[in-house]
C-alpha cells in the first residue's frame, strides 16, 4: 500500500482533523479533581465514538475510578497496541491562563501556529496523532497496514488506580506484538527520539498535626510548636548541603550511568543553558557533580510538590495553626523499591516529629522506573520511520518524567512498548497556557503513518 | 450615686444586653478580607446608632480604611476614655465551626452558658461589657458618674494601618485622664487582672520566586532549585536547636525579668500543665531554661502564620512551583525595635537565596512593646474595683498578644491605659467556635460600673 497517498491525505485533512481535536480538548476531563467525573465520562464516550467512526469495535469499559477506553480493528501485519491518555491535569492558577484553558483556539505566535488549551499536548493532542493517522490510512486503503489496538487511559494525571487491576483482568485482550505510546516529546523540541529510560515515582502527602486546634500565636506562641515549622524542618532535611538525598539506602539501587550512554548522551550535544534560561534560571541545583540531563534522565530526585499551613489569604492572621501538610514526590531510577522508599520516607518523617505531634500519609503509592529492550527490531524501524519525516535523525534517549504504562506493558503483557511522542519543551504542559505545536501535530500525524508503515514491512 | 442600684439594674437588664450583643455579632465585620468591607461599614453604624442611644455625640469617622467610631458623653468627675475594636478575625476553616460563625447564638454547656459567634469574646462582646455599664449607670441615675469618651476601631485585626494618623489628627479630642482597654482575659480564666506589659509583633509576609513559570517536576526537579524548598530552609533556619532565634541582634534590647516580677508571677501559681494540655499538647517548645508564663509574657517570638506554595487540593500535581510564600510573625518585649527586627529579617532571607532567586516583602510592619505606669492612682483603685466583683482578687500581669493601642495612648496622647478585660483561655478567640461565657458578659458589665464608680470617687 502507498504511503505517499496516507502522507498526502494527511496534508489534506489536517484542517478537520484539528476540528476533532479542539472538540476533544472542551471537554475538561480533569481526574484528580472529583468535581469533573463526568467531563472524564464525556471525554472516554467522545473517544469511543471517534474509534467506531474508523471501523474499530470500540467500548467504554467502566472502572472504580474513571473508564478505559479499548478498541480494536483486525488487519494484517503484526499486532500493534496503541496507548494515550484523555485525562488531563488541573488548570490552576486559572488567572495566569492568557484564554480559557477549555476554550482550545488554533494561534498564530511568531514561532508558528500553536494549539492552545490544557491537554493539547499532555495528551490529547499527542494521542491524537496516532488516532489521525489511522484514519488517514483507512480513508486512502480501505484498510490499515497492521492489526491495531487502542487503548486509552483516563487517570494518568492522577496516579492511574485503575490500570494495573485492569491490564492484569484482560491481559489476553490487551496483548500485542509492540506497544506503542505517545506521550513524550521532540528532544530538545527538534529530535525525534524514541525513549529507552523512564523514571519512576513515588508520590507522597504528609499532614502533620500538633495542637488541637488553631491557637493565638500571642498566647501560644513559641510554647506550643509551629507545625508550619516542624514541616519545614522535615522538608529541610530531605537534602544535605550538596543536594542529595539524605533518606538512609535512598540510593542503594540507583545504578552509574553507563559510558557509552552517558557518551551518546553528551553527542546530543544538549544545552544546558538554554534549559535553565528558557524558564528564567541560570544555575542548576541538585548534585553538583552531575550534569542537568544526567540528573534528569538517569538520577533520582525528591521535590515538594505542594505545601499548605495557616492563614494564607490577604493580610494578616496571628494564628498557630493546628496542622500543615506537604504533597512530596521522589523520581526513581534503576531498581529503587517504591515501597522501600515509602518505609523510608515514612520513617525519616516520624523521627522528626517532636512531642505531642502525629502525621498522616494519606497516599504513599508508587512505580518503579522502567528500562526498554531496544533489541527488538521494531524499535530500529520506528527510529529509522521517524528519521525520514523529520529535519533531525532520531534518538534514543531518557525521560525525567514518569510514564508507568511502559513498565505495565513489560511486566504484566511481556510486550516491549515504544514511546515516542511530539511535544515541545515549551508546551507548558501542567502549567497555564498549555499549547501543542501544530507542526507537532501535523508532522506526528504524518510520523504514524511512516512508523505504520514501517512496522508492516 | 448608689453603686448597688446600678448592679441590680445589669442583673435585670441582662436578657436585653445579651440581645443587643447577638445584633452586633451577626455582622460580618471581618477587617482583613477587602470582601466585608461593607459590613465593617455596617458594625461601625450600628455602634454609632446604639452610642446615640445612650445619649452620647458619636459619629463614625472616615479613614482611608475601616471607620473609627468616636463618641462622648458629658459628666462630672475624672475623664475616661474607652477602647474596643468592632472587626474581627477571618473564620477560616469554616468547615470546623459546629455552627455558622455569623449566627450568634446562647447555648448551654456542661460549664454554662456561652455566647457563640465570631467576635463575641474578640472584641465585641468585650467592647459591649463597657457600653452596657454606662447605659445601666444612663437608665438608673440619668447621667454617668465620669466625662466618658467612646473610641472604637475596626481595623484592630488587620494591623490598624489608620490607627495612628487618625489619633494624632485628632488628638485634641481623644485626650483623657485615664485610658480603659476591654480586649484582655481573666487570667487562667478566673483571675481579674489589669495587664501591664503587653509585647509588640512585626509581621511579615515572604514571596519567595524562583523559575518564571511553574514547571513539570519530572522535567525540571532535582535541576531547577524548587522554591517550596527555599522557603523551608529559611523558616527551619530562623531557629537554633534550643529554641532561640537566630537573627543577628535579635535578642540585644530583650530585658531580663527583674527578680520581684518573676516572683510576682511564680505566685499566681500558673499551671502550665493545663495551658498546654487545653490544647493537646504536653511538651513546651521554646528556649528550654524559660517557663512558658514568662516565655508569653516577656521573651520575644518568632512563628509561622501561614504557608502556600504549588498544589494543595485533592490527588496530586506533579508541578515544581515558580514561587512560596509564608506569613511570618515577630512578638516583641523590651526596647526591642520592628524597624530594626524587619531589617535583620529581610537581611537574613536574602542571605538565604540561591541564585537566580528573588524575595518580595508585601509587608513589614510593626509596633514596639507597651510596660504600663502603674503609679497612676487609678490603677490601684481599678484593681480594687475588680477584686470586689470577682471570687479572687485582681492581679497585675503581663500578655503574649500584641495591643499597640496601649502604647497609641502613651506615646501619642499621653495617657495611660489599663487593659481590663473577661475573656477566657477557651474562647477559642482567632479559631473556629469562638465564644464568650455569658458570666464573662454579664460580670464584665458589672465590674466595668465598679471600675466607673471607683474611678469617681
Amino acid at each position: 500500500m502507498s504511503l505517499d497517498a496516507v502522507l498526502a491525505k494527511i496534508d489534506d485533512d489536517l484542517p478537520n482533523a484539528t476540528e476533532r481535536l479542539l472538540n476533544l480538548l472542551r471537554i475538561p476531563s480533569v481526574s484528580t479533581d472529583p468535581a469533573f467525573k463526568r467531563d472524564c465520562d464525556d471525554a472516554a464516550d467522545w473517544l469511543v465514538a471517534d474509534l467506531k467512526m474508523l471501523g474499530a469495535d470500540a467500548s467504554k469499559r467502566l472502572t472504580p475510578g474513571h473508564p478505559m477506553v479499548v478498541g480494536h480493528i483486525d488487519g494484517d501485519g503484526p499486532h500493534v497496541m496503541f496507548y494515550g491518555h484523555y485525562d488531563v491535569q488541573p488548570v490552576d492558577p486559572l488567572d495566569l491562563w492568557d484564554t480559557p484553558p477549555f476554550e482550545p483556539a488554533i494561534e498564530d505566535t511568531p514561532a508558528g501556529k500553536v494549539i492552545s488549551g490544557r491537554g493539547s499536548s499532555d495528551d490529547k493532542g499527542q494521542l491524537m496523532t496516532f488516532v489521525e493517522a489511522c484514519r488517514a490510512w483507512k480513508d486512502v486503503h480501505g484498510s490499515l497496514p497492521c492489526k491495531i489496538s487502542f487503548f486509552f487511559e483516563g487517570e494518568e494525571e492522577s496516579g492511574s488506580p485503575s490500570l494495573v487491576p485492569f491490564m492484569v483482568k484482560n491481559a489476553e485482550e490487551l496483548k500485542s506484538d509492540i506497544a506503542l505510546i505517545c506521550d513524550t516529546g521532540l528532544f530538545e523540541s527538534k529530535v525525534p527520539s524514541i525513549v529507552t529510560m523512564l523514571r519512576g515515582l513515588v508520590a507522597e502527602e504528609i499532614i502533620v498535626k500538633g495542637p488541637d486546634r488553631d491557637l493565638h500565636s500571642g498566647m501560644y506562641g513559641g510554647v506550643a510548636m509551629n507545625p508550619i515549622r516542624v514541616l519545614s524542618n522535615i522538608i529541610t532535611g530531605l537534602h544535605d548541603g550538596t543536594g542529595r538525598i539524605t533518606l538512609p539506602g535512598f540510593y542503594d539501587a540507583v545504578p552509574e550511568l553507563a559510558d557509552e550512554i552517558r557518551a551518546q548522551w553528551q553527542g546530543l550535544g544538549f544545552d544546558h543553558a538554554k534549559f535553565l534560561g528558557d524558564v528564567g534560571l541560570s544555575v542548576p541545583a541538585g548534585e553538583q557533580d552531575r550534569t542537568p540531563l544526567e540528573m534528569i534522565w538517569s538520577r533520582p530526585t525528591c521535590d515538594v510538590n505542594g505545601i499548605w499551613g495557616g492563614y494564607a489569604g490577604d493580610g494578616f492572621k496571628t494564628v498557630l495553626p493546628a496542622e500543615a501538610g506537604a504533597k512530596i514526590s521522589f523520581r526513581l531510577v534503576g531498581q529503587q523499591d517504591p515501597d522501600a522508599i515509602h518505609e523510608a520516607f515514612e520513617t525519616y518523617v516520624r523521627s522528626c516529629l517532636p512531642e505531642d505531634y502525629t502525621v498522616e500519609f494519606p497516599l504513599g503509592k508508587g512505580s518503579k522506573a522502567s528500562q526498554m529492550s531496544i533489541k527488538d527490531p521494531a524499535f530500529e524501524k520506528a527510529r529509522k520511520a521517524l528519521s525520514d519525516e523529520w529535519p533531525n535523525p532520531a534518538a534514543y534517549v531518557g525521560c525525567g518524567g514518569s510514564i508507568p504504562i511502559a513498565g505495565h506493558f513489560k511486566d504484566i503483557l511481556g510486550v516491549d512498548a515504544m514511546l515516542i511522542g511530539f511535544g515541545k519543551d515549551d508546551d507548558q504542559i501542567h502549567s497555564p497556557n498549555e499549547k501543542y505545536d501544530l507542526e507537532s501535530f501535523h508532522k506526528g500525524i504524518r510520523s504514524w503513518a511512516r512508523i505504520l508503515d514501517a512496522l508492516s514491512a
